[in-house]
């Protein structure tokens, strides 16, 4: 699993539009306060990868892809475990 | 917004992996519990319109290709009534 400090960090950009509480800001946007760990990882690579392209996707490819995949793997370890 | 009643009985299938409460039943799968509906119907019509391919899309596309847009609507709006 990743690392929810380091991740915390990473997903400051994130709050933006995910709300900093993990509750998006937007009702267009999903919360990700709570969601499986694993699903936020395949999520952020299947957008990384160009596998997303509907939706907000011209907004998060670019997201995804300015990270790592230990990254990719704290800021999914930061929002799972948020309660 | 869909109509949450009409939505539980089309969402019958989802349970399978989203949970019958909306919690996955795997880690790999998106809980779908309290999720905006907004966001809800556009990754389902992401997936219908196959702009979704990583992950679970191999799952998901058959399935949201049987939904009408008013299913769509209907059982995103269900989840996201979810408490």
């Amino acid at each position: 699993a990743g690392d929810a400090a380091a991740g915390k960090a990473k997903a400051a950009v994130c709050a933006a539009c995910h709300g900093v509480n993990g509750v998006a800001m937007i009702p267009g946007y999903p919360n990700l306060k709570g969601q499986n760990e694993q699903y936020l990882v395949s999520a952020l690579k299947a957008y990384k990868n160009k596998q997303r392209t509907g939706g907000m996707a011209a907004v998060m490819q670019p997201q995804a892809s300015m990270l790592s995949d230990t990254d990719i793997a704290n800021v999914a370890a930061y929002f799972a475990q948020m309660k």
